[in-house]
C-alpha cells in the first residue's frame, strides 16, 4: 500500500476552523503524483508527463474535518479500466481516524481530451 | 434556473495552461454561496450561517478544459433529501460549452458532525 | 483612476475568520489584469501576452482585515520606470475603509529572467 | 539557521509552467510557522496561538522561478524591533540557487489590530 504524509498548513483552514474541502482535491493530487514518480510513470524534468493523469471525474467524502497541522496519511491505490486509470484514497486525521475517501478517473488526453490507450507501462503498476 | 458568472483568473490556472481541477470545487462553492444568499438563507455578517453547508460529499465531472479569460456561467439547482441539501451544477465555458457538471451533499453539522433537521425555511426554495 | 472589484468568497477566508494574507496577491493580479486588459495590453485568447507583467517583486501592507462577502473596491495605477512597471494598488473594505496597499513591480522577462525594453505600448498608458 | 523544506506541487504552478508568485508567501508562512513550533512559541492544539504571528506587511523578491517538483529550501531567521517581529528568508531552489528573497512583519493584534508588546518568550528566541 502507498502511503503519502501532509501536514495541514494554516493557509488550508477556512473560517470554520477547518480545512477547506477545496484542498483535500489538492492533497489526493499530491498523493497521485508521489506515486506515479515513486512508479517511474512520472518526471519532474519533463511536466508534460503529469498530462497522462488529467482529470476526467473526481469523488470525495467528507466523514470528518482535518485541522491546522494534522499529520495527514493518505493511502493509494491504483489500477486501469480500460483506458482509464482509476485512483482510490483513504485519508487519515487525528487518531487514525479516516476523515475522508475518495475516487478520482483520469484519461490520457489526446487532441481536444479524446481519450486515448494507457500506455502499457502503467498497467503494469496498476492492481 | 440560478446562474452564477465567474472570470477565470491567472492563478486558477496550471502548467497546463488550463484551470486547475480544484478550483471547480471553488466555483461551485461561489455560485452555491451566492444561491444562498439570494434565497436569504445566508447572512454575509454572520459567517456561520453557511455552517449549514458543510459539505459532505462532491462528485465533479469535466468534458472540457476551461482557460484564463474564459466567462464561466455556472447554472444551480438546489433539492432537499431528508436532512440532505443535494445542488447541482452545470458549467458552461467558451462557446457556451458545457464543460463541467457537479453535484454536491450538504448536511447542517451538529457536534461532531452529526446530522440535524434541515431548518424549514431551505425546504422552501428546494425544488 | 482604475477600479476593480472582487467579492471576497468563502475559501479565500482562513481559521482567524478573515481574508487570508496570500489572497491580496491574487487579487492584486486580478486588478492588474484588468487594467492591462482594459488597455489593450492583454488578450485572453494569447495568455503569453500575459508574460509582460512577470512578478519581480511585492509589497504589501495590511491596515485592517478583511473578510467574507465583503464588496472590495482596488484602486490601480501604473507608472513606467526604465524598463519596469510599477504598479501600486489601494484596497478599500467595508465602510470603504482602506484595508491594504500595495506595489508591484514587474519585468518583461527575456531568456533567463534577463530584462529587456518595455514595450512601447506600455509607456503610452503609465502615468 | 532554522530550515524549511517544500516540494513544489503541480496544483502550485500557473500557465506559465511555473510556481504562481502568491504561493510564495504560503511557502514562507509553512516555514515561519515551522519555525515557531519548533521554538515552542505556537500549539497546532490552539490554533489561536498563531495570531501572533498577524500580517503587517510582506516584501518579496523574484529573482529565478521555480517549477514543479522542485524541492525547496527556505531559510528563516526571526528577530524583534519594538512591538514587531520581523522575519527574513531565502529561498533555495535548482542546483541550490537563491530564488527568492523576502521579508515579513508581523503585530500581535489586540482589539482592532491595535498593537500590543510582544510575549517575552518570543524575545528570547529572536535574533
Amino acid at each position: 500500500m502507498f502511503i503519502h504524509r501532509h501536514k495541514v498548513q494554516f493557509y488550508e483552514t477556512d473560517l470554520m476552523g477547518i480545512v477547506h474541502h477545496s484542498n483535500y482535491l489538492r492533497f489526493y493530487e499530491e498523493a497521485r503524483v508521489a506515486w506515479a514518480h515513486a512508479h517511474g510513470l512520472l518526471d519532474y524534468q519533463k511536466p508534460g508527463s503529469a498530462s497522462h493523469f488529467a482529470v476526467y471525474e473526481t469523488q470525495v467524502k467528507h466523514m470528518k474535518p482535518t485541522f491546522f497541522g494534522d499529520d495527514l496519511e493518505i493511502e493509494v491505490q491504483a489500477r486501469c479500466e480500460g483506458n482509464r486509470l482509476v485512483f482510490q484514497y483513504r485519508l487519515h486525521g487525528r487518531g487514525n481516524e479516516v476523515c475522508s475517501v475518495a475516487k478520482t478517473v483520469h484519461v490520457p488526453p489526446g487532441v481536444g481530451f479524446k481519450t486515448t490507450k494507457i500506455p502499457g507501462r502503467y498497467e503494469s503498476h496498476c492492481e
